[in-house]
């Protein structure tokens, strides 16, 4: 949607000629999901088995040869590869002249460039517990800003032929937009209700993630308050009411209205970003309201 | 080099202009190999620890949290992620007209999507041990064929403005030639001298590949010559001893003197249909040379 709405912000009056690049985002986010869940060793997804265990299930259930777990692997990542590379094919299914074409494929590349830079730095600071507030902020920006909104847009105004000045107030609108909607996405894995967001309210903890609203727990917290939330942190035996502790500790200390207040401020610069771009009354629309709710939402 | 080649034989001059493409094919390989080595678990390549396995190594030493080989793993699945893209990144830097490096583009996603293809047929069959002489011809031209020999050709070929007539001939010349490189290949693997060719002459059998060779000898064996060949494969606790067993029954089968033609016929197929190439006689004899040191050597 964001893709098509950078289209349009550029003068662009046919969805149907971008929809391959359209298509290939989420294309390419079936590739990261699909990686993703092995690394994380998921069970499932969107309520399903992930593709790993569906083919490990496979393999034993036919009494293959080998290591079941090993050849469920084996698959999700060549499918993870597959998806990977069927992005790019879509992509060039755009129906836009050469040299646009090509331009949008390079803002692609530096998408795709970007979101694997935030994924390994994510994993870094989640593995060493180092992630300080720059280091999680700048994963926000590579792996939600940048990915999941800056990106999308600009690929969509360049294929266009949107020229820097509109891609620049693109970015400015964006790279905050998405960063407030990772930190809301963080408030609710913590303080959301499970059976609305899907996941549990643990799980966050439980793989360690440096989120900002943790990081901001963990500076304002003191002695054997700031030990305890740290100790959760990666603990993958965590319950449901260790969580409850956790949610105590970061609200006492401050950090969930913290957390609150930096999504609140960075969509009043970002809408402060929108109101200085030259698009079409409809876009502008349909990019504010696409700020409410990637920020304003329960699930 | 077969790019640059395939870029000469439509009459590009400037090997400089498709240094990116060509680096391009270098760097998707980097990615087959990272990812290969997370799917077969393998702890060396080139002599030197995997990347998953380095990875671990520096999680282990360094106390970090969480469970070490994940971590390894990982780290490895986004090392070929970030050079699959790398490599989008590398091919877009082709100086030739936009008309030419997207035609490029296409045909290094066939490329990739067919060595995909190619490797997964090959965990299947190698998985379910069912894989037929027609099938292990199909991902020999896939993944050999096609990854190795024509597309790469073809990619050159079509930057520098080739014509479907010259890219049919490539691919006559490309895929028969593919074809005897890796059952050359697979000749080595067996019969080949282990200090030379790195790799140790029962890695093959252990990891249950269907190669050309072993088809053919399952093929001609009866009885328990049969079964005993046929139950080393995927047997991962094979000994050079179990080895030199199966080399024995291979060729007393006929199956290696059946290989070895296999690869003289398909060398002088590729030959024949170079003869029918309209090419700079500098560039068929590079091509002709090449043929020779794709399938007739030691290592």
């Amino acid at each position: 949607m964001l893709l098509l709405l950078g289209h349009r912000a550029a003068g662009g009056t046919d969805d149907d000629a971008v929809m391959g690049p359209a298509l290939a985002l989420e294309m390419l986010h079936t590739c990261a999901l699909v990686h993703d869940d092995v690394i994380d060793r998921a069970d499932t997804r969107r309520a399903r088995p992930t593709v790993h265990r569906e083919y490990a299930a496979l393999h034993a259930g036919r009494g293959m040869r080998g290591d079941a777990d090993a050849f469920g692997e084996a698959v999700a990542i060549l499918v993870g590869d597959v998806a990977f590379v069927q992005a790019d094919d879509l992509f060039l299914q755009a129906q836009v002249d050469d040299r646009r074409l090509l331009e949008g494929l390079r803002a692609f590349t530096a998408l795709r460039e970007e979101v694997m830079a935030g994924q390994y730095l994510d994993l870094v600071t989640s593995t060493t517990g180092q992630g300080d507030r720059a280091a999680v902020l700048q994963v926000a920006t590579l792996k939600s800003g940048r990915y999941s909104v800056t990106r999308p847009l600009e690929v969509g105004a360049v294929l266009a032929g949107g020229d820097a000045t509109l891609v620049e107030g693109l970015r400015r609108f964006g790279d905050p937009l998405g960063r407030a909607f990772q930190v809301r996405d963080d408030l609710l894995g913590l303080f959301g209700r499970p059976e609305e967001t899907g996941k549990s309210v643990q799980s966050d903890l439980a793989e360690g993630k440096h989120t900002l609203v943790i990081v901001e727990a963990l500076e304002r917290l003191e002695g054997m308050d700031r030990d305890r939330l740290s100790a959760m942190l990666g603990d993958h035996d965590l319950g449901a009411d260790d969580a409850a502790v956790a949610r105590e500790l970061i609200e006492r200390s401050g950090a969930r209205r913290a957390a609150e207040a930096y999504v609140v401020a960075s969509v009043e610069e970002s809408l402060a970003a929108l109101d200085t771009l030259s698009v079409d009354d409809g876009v502008a629309k349909a990019l504010r309201d696409m700020a409410t709710r990637l920020t304003d939402r329960d699930t």
